[in-house]
């Protein structure tokens, strides 16, 4: 934590203004020559957006740093008022926390595949035909049964969905500087997991042991006869939002891994928070007095621009403004609209672009853009500005930060 | 002083070009539903700002940090080309220099009050119903006449406007780490000053001796027979504007927290540089060949804004374009106009916007500009930048800056 963030900290004061962070994952996008050199925002009817846009001031942000690609945790510890440069956490204690495992310092998290193996221990499918989730359960508690600590190190399996499930490892001396044993491609059998550092010697020893005795357990069944492991990690020393903030914060999301990032901040997790974007919504509504800072996930964006589905993309975000009216009926003093990174349909996967985003709040300003735009926000009134940052312009907005100085 | 800025302390070159810093204090604004959804930048009237914003250079400053609201003293400070968060001042001192008090290192100084208590010496009017500046004197020199010393330490005090006075303490191992002495409501009485940190223990001492023997002289007085000491403050180290960029800087002030900040950084200071803004322009003429970094500052943008005053903020704007013709008939190589920070009418408080700034020289650019407003400078050629860095760009455009690396 350098001086800069510690300001922050100092400034911060308590009240009962609200704010809502509305995530739509993976929003910001490129324009498309199909779709009327659009973007999925510009191509999506958003009326409830614009209308905000206009009482708002924007501007476009830099997940991590400029030109690079953010994973969903730095993209969303940034959001949070972290510098994910300094915060980095593995997607093994991600996914653990988002199942609700209890993880605790010290504890190592890892993701698995069910994977299907030849005779030869050579990987044929990296992922056991996806399995079906009950199957993922059932193999998990088969082995938990058979597995319960490797020397002296105490193992907790749990499944996710279809063929993926995480393994903690709780011990002494416990370091997650280790490589991962999928090789990534099929016709290989899975690699020897080794220490990247002498701390790391002792985890090694007992992660490939685990690897060997369960493969031993599920070695005569079908599909599912071999496991896969990647993403060793630890979790993260994160100070919470309270801590830093004094912001009693909520998480509303339907994802596992923004539920475990959330709680790796400190965010008290509402496990049912909603099925849909109505659902989420309407539980702001009625937690709207319990808390002060809502963080609602909204994952769909992101998972159709990873599928290519430009016009699926922009469904998702006509569906969100659809939505919108249930907060706007009883509005948070302070509303940001924005995501975790850019995920172009046209490119499939995450990027580095900007994200667009807009504040509204009773002081916020307005920037003349009309709509909630890539292209709008570029002329916002925020300019271009880290992730990072963006706590503290929601805090004072929520006039949530005293005056710096005489 | 970090690397960043060591360099450009290595780039400057002295040359005779002019530049001159026009500050309308707290000038950036927010949109008002009253005023046609205009700020006051926007529905002023101001053919002479709109000239220059048309050959000019625009764009948006941060004082301190996103989202983070700043005092006079950081506004200021940044404005300057210093790092806010690394030099941090108190109010005392900058009250005690704009009242032309010679502070020196190790000197220590606080804002006080006059003030009415009752018989058990409990704070009935902090302000001793803001009695006129005369009678302010009278009692500060009565004071001045009784207490010269105390425990080796010298004492001086001096009137400001109303109620309000300093003291300077001048002695050997004295430390600023101490609380204040106002309770800040009535009912109460004078709080006793303590020491946040050993070193200061001895300063502690003394100024609660001060305050007994202060009060004693005033006691029978009416209305002021009591007084409040608040926000102790030693003399920054502050490299000089010279001794940084080359610069033979002056500040043409009215206000005298303005004065002291600009000593402080070492510019020489117009003690009567005059009463309105015509009087401050017409200064600058007769000072044209004898400096070379103007700073001029109007105070009128803030009171108003610090007093809700929508109307009255674009009147002083107006007044200021309308003198506008007296720098223009002898233009300064740079010309810039900014603010420290904003002070939105709606807000009647200083704030966290980004402050709009336009730079003016023949070799400036201009980037489409057609107004100098918040909207307009959004799009600007300069983006969002920290307002610390300000300074380089007015260096650069009076070619004060030499070409880095080969």
């Amino acid at each position: 934590m350098n001086k800069r963030e510690n300001l922050i900290e100092k400034l911060v004061v308590q009240n009962n203004q609200k704010i809502l962070l509305l995530v739509m994952d993976g929003i910001g996008d490129i324009p498309s020559k199909e779709f009327g050199k659009k973007t999925p925002l510009e191509y999506a009817i958003t009326p409830n957006l614009d209308k905000l846009a206009k009482e708002s001031i924007t501007g476009r942000m830099i997940p991590v740093l400029p030109g690079v690609t953010p994973g969903s945790g730095p993209g969303h510890l940034g959001l949070f008022g972290y510098d994910p440069l300094e915060f980095q956490m593995g997607r093994g204690i991600l996914e653990a926390c988002g199942l609700n495992l209890d993880i605790k310092d010290g504890d190592i998290a890892v993701r698995c595949n069910f994977a299907t193996a030849n005779d030869k221990d050579a990987i044929t499918d990296r992922r056991a035909g996806r399995i079906p989730t009950e199957k993922c359960e059932e193999l998990c508690n088969l082995i938990s049964s058979k597995i319960k600590e490797i020397d002296g190190v105490k193992i907790t399996l749990k499944a996710s969905m279809q063929h993926r499930f995480v393994v903690v490892f709780r011990g002494e001396n416990l370091c997650d500087m280790l490589t991962d044993s999928d090789p990534l491609v099929i016709g290989k059998p899975p690699l020897e997991i080794k220490a990247l550092c002498e701390k790391a010697e002792f985890t090694a020893k007992v992660v490939n042991k685990f690897y060997l005795q369960a493969r031993d357990v599920i070695k005569d069944l079908k599909p599912a006869n071999s496991l896969l492991m990647r993403g060793f990690s630890a979790k993260p020393r994160i100070p919470s939002l309270h801590d830093r903030f004094k912001l009693n914060s909520v998480c509303l999301a339907t994802y596992p891994m923004y539920k475990g990032l959330s709680r790796l901040a400190g965010m008290t997790v509402i496990d049912e928070a909603g099925k849909n974007i109505e659902e989420l919504f309407n539980k702001y509504i009625e937690l709207h007095n319990k808390y002060d800072y809502f963080f609602i996930h909204v994952k769909y964006t992101d998972s159709n621009g990873e599928d290519g589905n430009f016009a699926g993309k922009s469904k998702i975000i006509e569906e969100v403004d659809k939505a919108l009216p249930i907060i706007m009926g009883k509005m948070p003093n302070v509303l940001c609209i924005t995501g975790d990174h850019s995920t172009p349909a046209a490119m499939k996967s995450h990027s580095w672009h900007h994200v667009p985003v807009m504040i509204h709040s009773n002081y916020c300003g307005a920037d003349g853009a009309v709509r909630f735009t890539e292209n709008e926000c570029n002329g916002g009134g925020l300019g271009t500005f880290e992730s990072r940052y963006l706590m503290n312009y929601l805090l004072a907005n929520a006039m949530k930060l005293s005056k710096f100085g005489a």
